[in-house]
């Protein structure tokens, strides 16, 4: 079996990229020649993709843009995860969902998110604590992405809190690391205007990937984000780019310019 | 305008009840004569909404139980909003959906949760902070319950986590009381599971409202809740009970026997 994590170290090395493109097709925001279409978001993603696939490992869509348009949305989004397995299966998917419930009620939605749509991976929330997060972290050829330091202003507000002298991000890191990763599939989310805290964080957890999320319109930046987090092999990192690339007027030039200014910066050992 | 909070209050007076039926309507477990209904969750949902309304002061249907049959689910948990709405537009309506995302992703889940789907309330992750919530709390016509102390096992390997020596559920509830609720609009989830923090919580937020699931199923004991849980006018807590109530052979007499046994321990201050 192929997990999730070893499909999507393959395609990072395969098109030589760490771009991920967030799929937010935010209705109100869609080019004027979608608008009239029956499934203008489906429509938008794909011809995003079609635009966008040679240059990413993976595609990202938050799943709040699709349900403010209710069922129609949800459809939409099934739609666009067909279309990605059928003519890129061997695209990383992640479900930009930020779940995280009690046990009973997780397994419905891992089954919503890994098996009716079909994503590779979820990214969770860790307040509940691991007991409740095993529906997911028991699908071991899924990729589980926990909430850990995120991009957002204010962010620190929970997440700086100090545990025995130490901040809560690094405390739920270490138990990520110690416990939680019993199956060798969770991930962190770790945002890029915090190169700070990314480097600390990738000194706890040297092979661990990053879902990051926060470069471009948040406000991230490339060179310190990649320095920050890059791991020995000049892989480990997932940059996720939702506006700044879907919303350009050439999402493939976006996509391929971010993939080559990451690569700039990516360090990688010598393998002579 | 009739705030959400205010409708819960005078839903709970009218009937003097604090119980919620949580409308987790999981299609596995639907007895057979559902099953080949074309909306079967949507037909359960009604029957149990016709048995237990006059005893109920909110319906909580948790999202998962509809996400995970894709389009046909949310189509069917919109339908059940509806019939809500259109024959107890005074019951107060709880999207379980435990969200929680970055300012401009919550803006999308807020429009989804409370004008799509038209909830009065929303329960959401404190993880991300505040900054993050405030397209959910500037709602101040709606509300927003916020994960404090759940109710699943293992909920405290990140909740009792001490800052400053106080647990960080204590952490998040003070926040909330002192600075999140500039709305008059918060209210918290705890866990029916531990009484002991629960009367904790209510010294510390005397006037706030308890979303309290865990009962029944879950183990919560009611007498234990109540007593610790209740406010100074025998108010101030939602009780949830889902499958104890839904899949029992007599809905309508199970949420008549739990609305009897909380009242029967709800001391209220005599206003003779």
């Amino acid at each position: 079996m192929v997990t999730a994590l070893q499909k999507l170290e393959t395609r990072m090395s395969t098109v030589d990229s760490l771009v991920c493109v967030g799929l937010d097709a935010d209705i109100k925001k869609l080019p004027e020649k979608y608008q009239s279409s029956k499934t203008p978001q489906f429509d938008f993603n794909k011809d995003i993709i079609d635009a966008t696939h040679e240059f990413v490992c993976a595609y990202k869509p938050n799943l709040a843009f699709y349900e403010v348009r209710g069922e129609a949305g949800v459809r939409e989004l099934a739609l666009t995860m067909e279309y990605v397995q059928k003519n890129h299966p061997d695209i990383f998917t992640i479900a930009d969902a930020k779940r995280g419930d009690v046990e009973t009620t997780n397994e419905q939605y891992a089954a919503a998110v890994f098996d009716t749509l079909g994503f590779d991976a979820i990214t969770l929330h860790p307040y509940l604590g691991h007991t409740a997060l095993e529906p997911f972290l028991q699908r071991s050829e899924k990729a589980c992405i926990i909430l850990c330091r995120t991009s957002n202003p204010g962010a620190g507000e929970l997440q700086d809190l100090l545990v025995d002298g130490k901040p809560l991000w690094q405390v739920v890191t270490e138990k990520i690391r110690d416990v939680w990763n019993a199956h060798d599939n969770c991930m962190l989310v770790v945002g890029a205007t915090y190169p700070g805290e990314m480097k600390q964080i990738r000194d706890l957890v040297p092979d661990f990937v990053f879902l990051v999320p926060g470069i471009g319109a948040q406000g991230g930046d490339v060179k310190a984000t990649i320095e920050a987090g890059v791991n020995s092999q000049g892989l480990g990192l997932v940059v996720s780019s939702s506006r700044g690339i879907i919303f350009s007027s050439d999402p493939g030039r976006e996509a391929k310019n971010l993939r080559d200014e990451i690569n700039k910066y990516r360090t990688r050992e010598s393998t002579t």
